[in-house]
């Protein structure tokens, strides 16, 4: 069960119709790690940060079971940063201002004590880095899930294609499926998609749920209804974070079990978008969890009755 | 179980990214009754038509047991006629002709015979309209529901406020929703609504399903994922008749069969738009919706487990 996450780790800064924030921790690989903290009492990292990054946030992720063996950190570098805009919809952002800084020239190393690992989620990364940390594995994971986004379709497609051959699980929201399938149908989306390495398809669609797909097979999540998304980011992290930790936990990664792992990804998301950044998903108790899980259940039970 | 639709009957001219129609048989009433019927044996039509409807498109709804009693058919009038054109998305669209016609003078009478109504559909027609005839019944339905659209609510938002306050469960859009509540949550939308008179809401979301709302209860029901929307024209009718339809027949108005009944209306949708006009959802066999109904089971189903 072990679980290994490579992806960034980050500051943000974030403006939204409700407030704006000074740098504050984010980055895929925190989101993802902290979501599944709530299932794996330990998880890995490989990731990239610079002198910057402050020691209360590596406290926080070792006090969540994170082992950071595999965080390099570069004492004359600076973290990498990302400023966003939400529009009044929070379904549209602009970047305002990337700094890669020492993403540019990160060189993933997995650490021998990490070379184990039965699931491997690859977050949202360059795809020839997601690549060379599953190269580095000596026995294939027995769950891989990749996340990723337009921004390396539009600019990476060939070794996106590449790094899509090893994978079992692909997330991209229901734009990036449109995109990447050339299909407005997500079903058809979805068919042609699975063609292309991936045997299950996680189709993000933000306040309209998730849908699953595998083989012939369909499951749709909705997302929890709010009364306010505060702010958007890491939502899709914090899902990839929430189902990976719940197979992982279960060491069952049937296509039933996969639909109760999106609803707790689903879960998981909903809490991510209450507070800026990580501030919600780094501290939440069963009963929070339970309460919203109990939710999700009412929200999608219905006891169909043929003709 | 009697059931009641007052609707609009039409021609509609279309044009879809996949082809074009001439008059074709359209109209709220039609749509709604043509999928109810798949639940009541009988059912009534309050409408008016013009001397240019074709007895073919009368005889089509005999035949389905809808009483045309009455149906207004004005010998020297004009049948409603509505010209569109969708956008390659489908989920937008441009009207290119109205000709009110017939409906610019239409005053609805329910004949005797119809009185004792106990479920009655208020088809998407003018607030005043829809209130005249629920002012004719002598005793008010066991349920009343309404669908409306953002031009009722651009112009005659007063006729549609009143007309609200005798209805149980309203039917709309997302984006009306949020137009006629001045929010943008969804579930702050469903509150303010179901201040103004129904105590039930049904948010239609399109290709990403549809919301039940009552009291602090929410439950989410998908789309169906489809290879090809070829037209969307009748969709949200052809849900609203298998919704009531669904009712009349079961006599059940619990929140848990109305949830089916989300579920049955969704269904028959997704039957509409797969051709042009009503040519699909007249002309369907229960083991069609009984397989679709299997679909939509496959779709929604999940055993969430607690943390």
């Amino acid at each position: 069960m072990s679980l290994l996450t490579v992806g960034t780790m980050a500051y943000d800064a974030l403006e939204t119709p409700f407030g704006k924030t000074d740098r504050i921790l984010g980055g895929a690989a925190t989101y993802i790690a902290l979501s599944a903290s709530y299932h794996v009492e330990k998880s890995n990292i490989v990731s990239v940060v610079g002198a910057d990054f402050k020691q209360e946030h590596l406290d926080l992720l070792k006090s969540k079971g994170v082992d950071l063996e595999g965080v390099q950190i570069i004492p004359d570098g600076k973290t990498f940063f990302w400023k966003g805009r939400y529009h009044l919809d929070m379904n549209t952002r602009d970047t305002v201002d990337t700094q890669l800084n020492v993403l540019e020239h990160f060189n993933p190393i997995v650490p021998d004590s990490f070379k184990d690992c039965e699931y491997l989620m690859l977050g949202n990364l360059m795809p020839s880095i997601q690549q060379q940390v599953l190269d580095q594995l000596p026995k294939r994971p027995k769950l891989v899930v990749l996340d990723t986004m337009n921004f390396w379709m539009d600019h990476f497609w060939d070794d996106l294609m590449v790094a899509l051959k090893g994978v079992d699980v692909l997330t991209i929201n229901d734009e990036e499926a449109r995109q990447m399938s050339e299909e407005y149908s997500l079903l058809k989306a979805a068919k042609k998609i699975m063609t292309m390495g991936p045997k299950y398809l996680i189709i993000k669609k933000g306040e309209h749920g998730a849908l699953l797909f595998h083989e012939d097979k369909v499951f749709s999540a909705p997302a929890l209804p709010l009364e306010e998304v505060f702010d958007p980011t890491g939502a899709g992290d914090t899902f990839a974070g929430g189902f990976i930790g719940y197979l992982a936990k279960t060491c069952d990664i049937s296509f039933e079990n996969m639909k109760r792992a999106v609803i707790w990804g689903s879960t998981m998301a909903s809490f991510t978008v209450e507070k800026f950044g990580t501030e919600r998903v780094a501290d939440l108790t069963t009963a929070e969890i339970n309460a919203r899980l109990e939710m999700f259940k009412d929200l999608v039970s219905v006891d169909i009755q043929l003709a």
